[in-house]
């Protein structure tokens, strides 16, 4: 009654249910009570739409078009020996360059004695764009001292952990991690599902830590999406298509470790907003702030987006139009000696708590524990996001509106060409 | 420098954009700190594209197609004296119907020296199919013993409060509430900002008291999603074409007070699942467990998802095909005297815990805070979610996989004519 696991080895989320209808009047299955339906698998499409690449030389999910979903998952690592990290990120490269193909995380095997190798609620889905990416955080190099995989003297420098910064309020489940993935897509389904698959690819050997789910607003490539604050976000970002600003910001060289050549370094950040504190403001105060329009994203004073911001400029009685602790002015390249990260983050929205506010009017009651799930990337954290944040977590006005409540840091490998496993570099060269 | 409320009174979350260009070069805002950047009206369309009705006889979000996103949020009532309710109503209504129709929650003044009225997140999005469906808890009419709001005698006798059901959970904070709102977008930017226009409206006099987001996979019209059990879910709902059903089963007729004709009960269940003990069963067990086959979506032994569910079929030593504790046995009408609600659920991911299994094999660990944010709506809970569930409680072999750790009740008003408020019959007629 059931198929060999050769047969459905390659059903695309889409065909696979395209042709179920056709399979099961074949199989012509009776009233068998315990035997599962069989389904056939269908046509995979040699081009499939709506795929982003796996294998190459950079991991997807950095440069890649924004998707509308993420799910972040880190994962805590309990593996006893070196193999079993190789053969964990063996198992979950092969998985993920299934999944980012539209495909089961394993061939269904349709027997009705043994669990699915794939939980199946992305069947009949689009590929939705997804991408799946590595990092391999501190404590894969040393935990608690202890050098478990023998990989301590292999730990990028650049991998040093992050400072403790001006008012954090960092929460440890919601920090830290051994290993981090990250699914993009533009479908929440699929980006859930594909993480659950590696986490259960990884029962034994490394469990979830922390986990965090984020939306970006849908507005095509041509508009920066606005984040929950109502101001578009990203606008000062890095142009991806420039490959020399690409090259020197994001994509780790020479100075790396070989594994790390054309790999980039992960922060996160759960940054928690008061948005209903936000929403009191003043419009004008609110753009002081930023340092921007509200609606047109220009900086204060001026009509165009990608306007240069006017750092300079003082108004008549002498005073810097772009205050001197807005947001916009404190995150630039000309304020931090040329530094700039890739952001890449999400907004989230995880429901309301009872909060008690930390400044005026130091509301109580409950509210919003949603904001913003900041994801960067960079060549080096010690010269991106360190550098520019260490100044802005003590002056800006943005900060009595916002909260960082987890943290993350990571090494996300080159990528890998097809056979490879994500960082096999980094093991082999041992 | 600014404009007149009235001027951009309709501003279309799509136009307001496309105008802004050309209006900030028309403004000419020069460099003055402190000013808002002006930004003139698109013209509306007459027939926004992506809009789902708000006023007329029913609410939406019921029959609506489902959208593939969710944002519910209960609110507790703070409110003196029912004038307050009243006119928090009003503002609701008025505003929920902008917001349907794409535009700002209220039109935007752009004054740099006041709070605008809308957030801003949602500018430059679509519509999104938004529906803003709104509830009345038992706690508008009583509470704590009380009649705050001299409606106590109006209370429908089908707004009893549920039972406590075997295996119940519950959370007081993901519980309860004197009032509900649920936006539904395909956009959970929509649905996020429409709540939170709609709390904010509320200000001093409700408070929102749980919140949950939820999604759907996407499949189009034609085929059923999938849970993240991986099984299909909906496919025994009544049909939403069939008048007559509709009117059985949802609506509430002339048994109800004037007010609720037209309108209905919605219950909603926050529903965890155990994915990681899921994973691991057998697709036969699993299967059994469901009353269906797990790709085709068949009644188990059957080929079509929509045959009917054979439940007198016996296997050839005389068992039932479809097990006595199957959940699609004690879910079906044909159960239950003909009892059906119409489910409207979407599936949640709020990231995980750490977590005791209740079963075998007790697993300790963290665990997925995931499942299904289930909503029904019927003509009458006592008839239809209680009966149905009450059995379903105690017998469902799907219980060992899931805990109702959230509950809600609801009397959703009738729709509103344009003018009218949601639920002005109940207040009008006191």
């Amino acid at each position: 009654m059931t198929h060999n696991g050769d047969i459905p080895s390659r059903p695309s989320r889409r065909g696979f249910l395209a042709g179920a209808a056709g399979g099961l009047a074949a199989a012509g299955a009776g009233f068998a009570a315990g035997a599962a339906t069989p389904t056939p698998p269908a046509d995979l499409p040699t081009a499939p739409a709506d795929t982003e690449p796996f294998w190459g030389p950079h991991q997807g999910g950095i440069l890649t078009a924004p998707q509308s979903h993420s799910y972040f998952a880190a994962f805590d690592l309990h593996a006893k020996k070196r193999e079993d990290v190789t053969d964990l990120l063996r198992r979950w490269t092969a998985a993920a360059a299934r999944l980012a193909n539209g495909l089961t995380a394993a061939a269904l095997e349709l027997d009705p004695t043994a669990p699915e190798k794939d939980s199946g609620e992305a069947l009949g889905l689009k590929p939705a764009r997804l991408t799946v990416t590595f990092g391999f955080g501190p404590g894969l190099f040393e935990k608690d001292g202890k050098d478990r995989y023998g990989l301590a003297a292999r730990r990028p420098a650049a991998l040093a952990e992050l400072p403790r910064f001006n008012g954090d309020q960092l929460q440890p489940d919601r920090s830290g991690g051994d290993l981090s993935v990250q699914a993009c897509a533009d479908d929440p389904q699929v980006a859930f599902h594909a993480v659950r698959q590696l986490a259960r690819l990884a029962y034994g050997v490394a469990d979830i830590r922390w986990a965090q789910t984020g939306f970006s607003a849908d507005l095509g490539a041509k508009q920066t999406p606005r984040n929950l604050m109502g101001f578009k976000d990203g606008t000062g970002n890095p142009d991806i298509n420039d490959a020399k600003a690409v090259n020197r910001l994001i994509w780790v060289g020479d100075e790396g470790p070989d594994w790390m050549r054309g790999g980039s370094y992960l922060v996160t950040r759960r940054i928690r907003i008061a948005l209903e504190h936000w929403d009191r403001m003043k419009l004008g105060f609110q753009e002081q702030t930023i340092g921007r329009h509200k609606y047109s994203g220009a900086p204060i004073g001026l009509k165009d987006e990608y306007a240069t911001l006017p750092l300079d400029a003082t108004d008549k009685d002498g005073n810097p139009v772009i205050a001197e602790n807005a947001h916009v002015r404190l995150a630039a390249a000309a304020s931090n000696d040329g530094a700039q990260v890739l952001r890449r983050g999400y907004s989230y929205n995880d429901g309301v708590n009872f909060t008690a506010e930390r400044r005026p009017p130091w509301r109580q009651g409950m509210a919003y524990d949603a904001g913003l799930f900041f994801i960067c990337y960079q060549r080096d954290p010690r010269t991106g996001f360190v550098k520019i944040f260490e100044r802005m977590a003590k002056f800006d006005m943005l900060n009595q509106f916002v909260t960082h409540t987890g943290t993350g840091l990571f090494a996300c490998p080159a990528g890998a060409a097809d056979g490879a496993f994500i960082g096999h570099r980094l093991f082999e060269s041992v």
